[in-house]
């Protein structure tokens, strides 16, 4: 199927889209260039305007219209406690468990060499960094069962235990395989509470 | 889920895309702004520079980055005859079988009331205008057999067959239920040679 040069860069492009393969850009494509230039022309303004205005809140990686994200600029929260977390649906999950008032620091996602995405995609040098300056007494490690979260969470652990910073993980009641996002706030609330300290074999 | 009103208005605008709810535009902007801001950009400039630079055919109403698409301007091509198609994918496939040389008309959809699509959305005002020029001398109706195919084939019918243009239709050979753009080009191709002169009852 022939099209214009500017159509065959769109289809290309709306292929960045998750989920989305060649039949589908082309629908969409022509969708958006036949018959719905407004939503074209809006989708477009609030994609620009959400790649200027939205940036990784400084100190958790949240999304954020400003520098720090509300929760980290909110000083009734405990700074000294840090919880780390996959994604924002789990930071949204623990928030609305309602048993936790310090901060978060999102992953974006878990250690996975195949694709690509190491420590430094996760961001974890500056929550290391984060950690060195002194100011945090307790990292709760949130990261759920599934094998990436768990290596993840390894690789935190051996970056971590030699420090004066005291490693805690939720509590068990996370059932294996359990989507820390699906878990009702009782729970999560629960295991938040009775959350455990981490020991380690001296090397 | 608590987002940025930046990235709200973003999800919001995601779902003018053809099969994107709720959620899928919520997985989408999470990746353009946390995992793939390169795409995002990439894809930004396309959609603007598309809509800015591809319009519609001023004759045929197919995409184009000029004001006549190549097909339209090519003055080897019999400009008095004119196929009346659903799509620029059954504009492609009558091509592809190679034995027409005339012009198109798109209509990009067929009348579907209930979806307030009528004459006007499928620009028919501006192909009866033609037809009124006197330029065309033989419309050939290519619309296929689907029910809202049918409906729109009748009603230009109606609204050409008191005038002095030649309506022609394609050859069965297509059966009933086909898409004409799954059909293979030899059957396509007999079915243009052999378009039937259509006749009416005089009212």
């Amino acid at each position: 199927m022939a099209f214009t040069p500017l159509t065959d860069r769109l289809i290309e492009a709306l292929q960045v889209l998750p989920g989305v393969g060649t039949r589908s850009a082309q629908r969409m494509a022509l969708q958006l260039l036949e018959r719905d230039r407004d939503g074209a022309a809006m989708l477009q303004a609030a994609l620009s305007d959400a790649l200027s205005g939205v940036q990784q809140c400084r100190a958790c990686r949240a999304l954020s219209e400003t520098e720090l994200c509300s929760l980290c600029a909110d000083d009734t929260r405990d700074h000294s406690l840090v919880c780390v977390v996959e994604s924002p649906e789990e930071r949204e999950a623990v928030e609305l468990s309602g048993g936790y008032k310090g901060d978060y620091f999102i992953l974006q996602g878990c250690l996975s060499p195949i694709d690509g995405i190491g420590p430094d995609e996760l961001g974890i040098p500056a929550l290391l960094h984060r950690l060195e300056s002194g100011s945090v007494r307790e990292l709760v490690l949130a990261l759920g069962a599934r094998v990436e979260a768990k290596a993840t969470s390894h690789y935190l652990i051996e970056q971590i235990k030699n420090t004066p910073v005291q490693l805690t993980q939720l509590a068990q009641g996370v059932s294996s395989g359990d989507a820390l996002k699906r878990l009702d706030s009782g729970t999560l609330a629960q295991a938040m509470a009775d959350r455990k300290v981490m020991t380690f074999e001296q090397d």
